[in-house]
C-alpha cells in the first residue's frame, strides 16, 4: 500500500506582488493567481492525479487556489476540510509591511532571521493593529497567535496532521492540501525528516502540485516529493528565493 | 430559538443561456452568473445574514454560486459539506436538449408536464448517453437516477435535511444551502407545507438569498421567506417562469 498526497502552494496574492509581509491577512489572489491555479489544476489532471479529498486553511488565497485548480481538474465535487492550523505562518508586526523596506530598516541580518530562522519569531504585533487577528470571527474559540515562527507551525500542523490528514491517506485517498509556503514546508519538514537548516533552504513554487508517495510508515518513496511540472518548480523556487531582495 | 437558514440558487449557467435542460449535467456558470453570485453575497454581507455552515450538492454551478458569493460577504473561510442529494432534478432523456426544440416537437401539453408535475417524471436517459451521469466517478456507490420527477427529488432531499441539515440549525447555525431549482424547491414544500399545486407555481430566482427563519417547530416565521434582494426577486421568478418560451 502506498499513499498519495498532493501538496499545493497559493498562486500569487495581491500582497506577493506588492511585496508584502502577509501571514493570517486574508488577502485575495491576483488575476495572475488565479491563472497559475488553473495550471496547477491541469496539471493534476493531465498527470491523472485526482485527489479525493482536500484540506485547506482559513485563508481565501488558499481557498481559491484550491476552488480554481480542483475546478479545472473536474473535481470541484469532491469533499473540503477547512482548518486555522494549516494557515500561512503569523508574521507577526511585520504583518502589512512592506518586506525591502523591512530590509532597509532592519539590516538583512535580522530580515533573514525573521524570514528563515526556525524558531525565532518577529515582533509580536499588536492586538488591536489593523493586520492583527484577534478580533476575527473565523478564529473564535483558538488562542489567534501574535507571531510566528517555523518551529510554531510546525507544533500546529502536526497534530492536525495525525487527527485529521492521516486517516484520509489511511483510507486511501488521495489527499490535497491547498494552504501556504510555511505551513507546507512544516509538512515537508516532517515528511522528508529535515533538519532546521535543512528546511530554511527549501522554497516552495506556488500552485504546482508536488506529490509524495508515501509508503506504509508515511515515508516518501521519492524523497522530496515529486513536482508535476519540475522545470516550472525550479523557475518557481528561485523566483520564491529572490522574494525580499529590491 | 429561531433558526436561520439561507436558500441560493446559482446564477444563471452556460445552459441557462442557450436554453438546455441541465439536470445532472456538470456545466459551468457564465460570467454574469458568476456575476450574479458575487451580488447574492454582497446582499448576504449588506444585510448581516452570515452563513457559518455552507451546504452544496456535487455540480460546479451551484459550488462556484457559494465560492463567489460567500468570498465577497467575507465567510469562504466556513465549513462546506456537499451531497449529491441537492443536485439539481436528473431531467432524463431530456438532458442537452434544447427547451424551445422539445416544446416545438412534444407540444405544450407534455414539456408543461415534465417541467411542472409533481410525480411525472421525463423518459428515461440511456446509461450510456454523452449526458448520463451512471459512470461518472462522483457518483460511485449511489444508484444514478435515469429520470427524476419533482417527488422524487423530495424523497431524497428530505432524509438529507433530517440527517445532515437539522442537526447544524438545532445547534445555533446560519445554514446556507447553495443549490438549484428544483432541490430548492423540494425544501420550500417541506417547510411551507406546500400542495403539490401550490409547489408547482413556486419560482426561485437565481442567486437572490431567501432567509428563512424557523421557529422551534421548524416552521417558517414568515411563509415563504423572504428574499434580501425583494424586487430583483420577482423579476427574476418571472424570467425564471419564462422560460421555455420561444
Amino acid at each position: 500500500m502506498t499513499y498519495k498526497l498532493v501538496l499545493l502552494r497559493h498562486g500569487q496574492s495581491a500582497w506577493n506582488n506588492t511585496n508584502q509581509f502577509t501571514g493570517w491577512v486574508d488577502v485575495p489572489l491576483t488575476e495572475q493567481g488565479e491563472s497559475e491555479a488553473k495550471k496547477g489544476g491541469q496539471l493534476l489532471k493531465d498527470k491523472g492525479v485526482l485527489p479525493d479529498i482536500v484540506f485547506t486553511s482559513l485563508l481565501r488565497r488558499a481557498i481559491n487556489t484550491a476552488n480554481i485548480s480542483l475546478d479545472a481538474a473536474d473535481r470541484l465535487w469532491i469533499p473540503v476540510k477547512r482548518d486555522w492550523r494549516l494557515n500561512e505562518r503569523h508574521y507577526g508586526a511585520l504583518q502589512g509591511k512592506n518586506k525591502a523596506e523591512i530590509r532597509d530598516e532592519y539590516g538583512d541580518e535580522k530580515f533573514m532571521l525573521w524570514r528563515r530562522s526556525y524558531a525565532t519569531p518577529p515582533p509580536e504585533i499588536d492586538v488591536d493593529d489593523k493586520y492583527s487577528q484577534t478580533h476575527d470571527p473565523r478564529y473564535a474559540g483558538i488562542e489567534v497567535p501574535r507571531n510566528e515562527a517555523l518551529a510554531n507551525v510546525v507544533d500546529r500542523v502536526t497534530p492536525y496532521w495525525e487527527s485529521d490528514i492521516v486517516p484520509e491517506l489511511k483510507s486511501g485517498k488521495t489527499v490535497m492540501i491547498a494552504a501556504h509556503g510555511n505551513s507546507l514546508r512544516a509538512i515537508v519538514k516532517m515528511l522528508d525528516n529535515l533538519s532546521e537548516e535543512e528546511i530554511a533552504k527549501v522554497n516552495i513554487p506556488t500552485a504546482i502540485p508536488l506529490l509524495y508517495e508515501l509508503d506504509d510508515n508515511f515515508k516518501p518513496i521519492k524523497p522530496r516529493g515529486e513536482y508535476l511540472d519540475p522545470e516550472a518548480a525550479a523557475a518557481g523556487a528561485a523566483a520564491v528565493a529572490a522574494q525580499g531582495q529590491k
